[in-house]
Order: C-alpha cells, then sequence, then structure tokens
C-alpha cells in the first residue's frame, strides 16, 4: 500500500468590490474590473493568508477578471506569483440569465419582492433566460471551446452547484489529497455552492448562507475530504460584522 | 489519417526592465521587480500585439516575477487575462554563479576584457559556480520541487539551452502543432537559447544576438515545426534602434 499523506488544506476567497458591485448591479457573467477598493480587499487577503502561514500551492479561478485580478493581488502580497493558477468557467459567477446587467433596486420594484427573492436565494428557481448571444456576448473567445450544449442562458444556485462539482472532483479534490495548500478565488454564488456541498446544507441553510467579501475561508479535512471541523473564516470578527451588515440590508 | 491542422504562431518577448537592469547588475535568477519603465514596455507589447491581431491562446513565463509580471500586464493590455498560463523555472533567465547580485562594471573592472566578453557573450563559458544555498537561497519553495542534480550553480549559454529544449519540446511545440497562438514571456538569455536553436544559428552569431525588451518577435512554422520565414519583430524600427544602442556599449 501507498502510504497517504494527510489532505491539504483549502482556502475560499469571494472577490472584493467590482465596478458593478458598487453600483448595485447583477453582473453574473459580465466582466467588470475591480474597484480600488476591491483591489485593497485582495491584498488584504493575501496579507491575512501570509500572517496565518496559509501559502498556496495551487490556485484556481474563474475566468472572469475580478477573480483572476484578486488571485494575482493575493499571490503578489504573499511573494508567491510563481505557483500555478488555473482558470475555469466553471468558477464563474452564476449567470443571472435576463437580469445579467440590470439594476437590482429595479429589478426588485418590477418583480415585487418574492420573486426578488427568489431569483437571489433560492436553491433552485432560475431567472429568465437571457437573449442568446448576450451575456456573454456572442463570439467570447474564452467561451469558444465550450459546446453550446453546455453553455448556460440562465442558472439556478442548483445549476452553478451541479457544473462546479465536477471541477471539485477533477481538479481541486485531487490538489488536496496530493497534501497541497489550495486556493480558489471566485465569486459569491459560485462559493455558496460549494460550500453548501462541503458543508451538506440543507436548503434552507443554503438560503441563509452569505460569504462576505475578501476574507479568506480555511477548510482541513478528513483523509476521505469532508470537512474535519467547520470552516474558519481568517478575520472572524470582520465576517461577523459582514453577515450582520447582509442581515440588516 | 487525422487530417493536420496549420501549425500555430509563436510570439517571444523579452521583459521590460527591471531595478537590476536599471542598477547594471548580473541579476539571473534573483527575483527583482520591474521599474515603472519596464511595466510600460510591457503594455506597449500587449498593445502592438492587438494591433498586429496577434491574441495568444496561451502564455508561458519563468518562475521570475520579473516576467510574470509583465505577461499578466501584456494579457491584460489584450484583454485576455483569462487564457492559461503556465511558469517554469527551464524559461528562467541564466544563471549567472558567483557573479550573481554583482555590479557589471566592477567585474569587468576585476575580471579584465576577454573573461567578461566569454562569460557574457560565449555560448559554452560559464562563469565561477555560485556558494551553495545563494541564488536562489536555499529553500526557496519555488524549486523545491527540483532535485538537487537539477538546480545549477552556475551556466553558460549552451547550459540554458539544454534546460530550456525539453521544455520546447514536451509544452511549446505541441501547443503550436495544435494550432494555438503561442506567447512566451522570458529573459535575454533564455529567449537567446531558443532563438539560437530554432534559427540553427552557428555560435559566432549566437554571440553576437541580441534580443531587445519589450518588442514582440513573431515566428511562423511550416507544418513540421521549423521556422517558415526569418522571424521578425513587431516593431522593427525600434528592433534595430535598439540593436545599435547595444553594438555601442
Amino acid at each position: 500500500m501507498t502510504p497517504r499523506q494527510p489532505p491539504g488544506v483549502l482556502v475560499l476567497l469571494r472577490h472584493g468590490q467590482s465596478t458593478a458591485n458598487a453600483g448595485g448591479v447583477f453582473t453574473g457573467w459580465i466582466d467588470v474590473p475591480l474597484t480600488p477598493d476591491g483591489r485593497a480587499e485582495a491584498l488584504a487577503a493575501g496579507r491575512l493568508l501570509g500572517a496565518a502561514g496559509l501559502l498556496p500551492d495551487v490556485a484556481h479561478t474563474s475566468v472572469l477578471r475580478r477573480s483572476i485580478v484578486s488571485a494575482d493581488l493575493v499571490l503578489s502580497a504573499l511573494g508567491r506569483d510563481w505557483i500555478p493558477v488555473r482558470r475555469t468557467w466553471r468558477l464563474n459567477e452564476r449567470h443571472y440569465g435576463a437580469l445579467t446587467g440590470r439594476r437590482k433596486a429595479e429589478v426588485r420594484a418590477e418583480a415585487g419582492e418574492e420573486r426578488y427573492a427568489l431569483w437571489r436565494r433560492s436553491l433552485d428557481v432560475a431567472p429568465p433566460p437571457a437573449v442568446p448571444g448576450t451575456a456573454p456576448p456572442a463570439g467570447d473567445p474564452r467561451y469558444a471551446g465550450l459546446p453550446p450544449d453546455a453553455r448556460p442562458a440562465t442558472e439556478s444556485l442548483a445549476d452553478v452547484q451541479a457544473r462546479l462539482l465536477p471541477y471539485w472532483a477533477d481538479h481541486l479534490a485531487p490538489d488536496l489529497a496530493r497534501g497541497r495548500t489550495v486556493l480558489v478565488v471566485a465569486h459569491g454564488n459560485s462559493l455558496r455552492a460549494l460550500v453548501a456541498h462541503l458543508d451538506a446544507l440543507p436548503p434552507e441553510q443554503v438560503a441563509a448562507l452569505n460569504i462576505p467579501t475578501g476574507i479568506p475561508l480555511r477548510y482541513r479535512f478528513t483523509p476521505d475530504l469532508r470537512p474535519a471541523e467547520p470552516a474558519q473564516y481568517l478575520d472572524p470578527e470582520a465576517a461577523t460584522r459582514a453577515a450582520e451588515a447582509v442581515a440588516h440590508q
């Protein structure tokens, strides 16, 4: 028998503020840059990782630049820009369908509280589909290799989970099984979907789950890659403050 | 028989000015940042690629940050930060052995013109080896996976070529054979070694070969991956001016 090494540590990080977050817009697969505050959040997250002695051996991002640039900033703060970084559309933010690019306040006023809440927080309700060839625009080269039947026109959180879990199984879990420290820099909903899976959350808890931006969340695992303890935010007080702010929205 | 597609295009780019270039120091495997001028060179190179319609499908860098950050800047100028980027020590700058970190003017005065010229320009003369555990420092994690017998203590240009060509054969050539546009962002001597191989240059021409910083060099290939025409700088006038400046040094 080959001796198995203990599994590595997984660190999840939600990218910081983008220009669309700042404007209260459903962003999804639109590719928007970070604001200066969002860049500062990423650098601060890098410093938190350094202070905790969590030095990533490999990083994974979506193909959206707010996640890519956040990862670059985290790694440069750690002096580890030389590690392998993999990018995948499977870590992208949820595709918001016809809501993509629209102001949240406007959608809420039009659709009413109930549908708005279902679209935003439920596990299995997807917004109406986007017009084909928008969001992403037809011919966007980053999705050129993706067959049309795998390209979403809208997504529920369950849809996000379904397209994300193959990446967990094929790439993240194998890196962890090799004992690596794995950094995933992604989005509010792709990280919710991953956490819901790892923590085996029931649907009502998924609805209430919110992952704050810029605060690394650390998972340790048993040898069969189940969480060995509840996941820990590296700055628990900031995470609590952020959760309270969301609850009061 | 599987129909073969035409080979892709290779673009070589030497990173722009680093703080050590600016200070006239033998840098080699020391990890120094770009200067603001060096960052501007990388962004300008990205614009040259865009103007030529050369959109990389994949990029390769060394594990030194002046190459990593240059590639990031090129790709962000092109809106292509989402492509895969691979990093390898095999594209690192030449290891300057005991000269690492020393001022060039001082080394020249000490060693005399002839040895200085041989160390800098010959194909097969290596400087004296570095003290073990310096350059890179013992325990540098980016080389942790590299067996001690593969870790150089000094390198001639021929040594650089010997450690670089496996990467050409295993990674660059296969990407080109798949029809991809391949960007390599590396260093003066790792690119000289690659060009010397691709162009099958005799030693005396290798000594005279100098690749200017910040100007993309484009190779097109025959189906068996030999150059189909002389490689072209995307800004030939700037390349000529840079070559003349070096000749007058």
